[in-house]
């Protein structure tokens, strides 16, 4: 699939744990993710390399199937980029499928839903503590459940989170909301078009409010019907897992 | 169950994420779990506490189940003596329960048996690899099972680990080794009326080459009869788990 000048387009997979990440943005002076892969792929490469993901993730927020894309002119095999890669990048990052793509491939804008998943757990223990929320306060599944449906669909999420840009559209597709027990765990399964900035943490905060009492469904409608920016305090970053991209 | 002297015997129940840490034992300069409650329960109790834990555990190993005790002379309740001390530990170490007990318990000599869990997985994540072993042969489950009934019982297991005190005894009792598959992992139960130092990664490390076709169960069973010590390389520390102490 190398074009005709020898620049090939390439898609990976990547997993990683955000607890000593800034976030996957490159910034200034910290260690990003996205920062700790452009560093490896441009040793590896021997060129300087940017790569562009499906979405930002916030610091402390992890991912099972982050995907980005890069183009590169070195002709080395992906198997060989892959193993390389993970010889050289953190235990913490960790490339889990490259393949080459068509020119078009577009990591952020060939992206049709994201799907992230929000763990919580009432036991606080240490192997718990860094991939999960730990929530003490018994939880209604059923009410969560029930109060999960009025997010489906589109609306103007604005109450749950900002846009990127600022005065860009709050108005998001919510295609999937489920919410399920397993074993020691309260798991979260949302999927959207798109997310705004933290809304992923604030709809998971306002349904705990939601099953702990403290919010009934008519307040969560009001939300929903009459957007307020910061009408929520988003919960914390490290039960987050960007857990899959679809094109 | 205060002495007339006031003294009271405590014992705790404690789970840590191993990774940052030395080990369970102080050592000079160095970051141990039992350091860090030592200087926290300093704290709160006023006076210099020693804890006796029912065993060590190594550097990066974690537990669950950890036990220890130690004297108080201060008048504290327990419930706030727990939620005092974890809210001073680290994230990485929570004490689950505190009792308190006659005068006699003893957190190492009153144990009757340790269980130790050992996790195995093929999936190279980051979210995986701090709490397990990384595997990526393929593993006979039917093999190991049958091989590790041999290890059943009592037997000098110098092929497996070596004494704490030099020239102590290498003869330990396995009652319990099972192999389980569970979601994206092989755990590993193994429990004995004590350990000998590196026994459990020794023991799982053995099996893992029976698995994987390395190790047949006559080189096995040799291991057992003929007690040679160093015969084994010792798998890492991150997926074992001081799971519980029986008393």
């Amino acid at each position: 699939m190398a074009s005709e000048s020898g620049v090939r387009r390439v898609k990976a997979l990547v997993a990683y744990d955000g607890t000593e990440f800034s976030g996957w943005q490159v910034q200034d002076g910290h260690l990003s993710v996205q920062g700790a892969i452009e560093k490896v792929l441009g040793t590896i490469l021997n060129h300087q390399v940017r790569i562009v993901a499906s979405g930002r993730t916030d610091k402390g927020v992890h991912a099972l199937g982050q995907v980005f894309h890069f183009d590169t002119i070195n002709p080395i095999s992906l198997p060989d980029l892959m193993r390389g890669s993970n010889a050289l990048l953190p235990r913490s990052v960790r490339i889990r499928r490259i393949t080459e793509m068509d020119a078009d491939f577009h990591a952020r804008f060939s992206a049709r839903y994201r799907q992230y998943r929000y763990f919580v757990t009432g036991r606080d223990l240490p192997i718990f503590n860094r991939y999960a929320y730990v929530f003490k306060r018994p939880l209604d599944l059923r009410a969560m459940q029930r109060a999960s449906r009025l997010l489906l669909g589109e609306h103007d999420f604005a109450s749950f989170g900002s846009p990127m840009r600022k005065g860009g559209s709050t108005v998001r597709f919510l295609k999937r909301c489920e919410i399920r027990h397993k074993g020691s765990f309260v798991v979260f399964i949302i999927e959207a078009n798109a997310f705004l900035r933290l809304m992923v943490r604030n709809t998971v905060g306002a349904l705990l409010k939601v099953g702990s009492g403290r919010l009934d469904e008519e307040g969560l409608r009001r939300l929903i019907e009459v957007p307020t920016p910061g009408s929520l305090t988003p919960i914390p970053p490290q039960g987050l897992f960007l857990w899959r991209v679809f094109y």
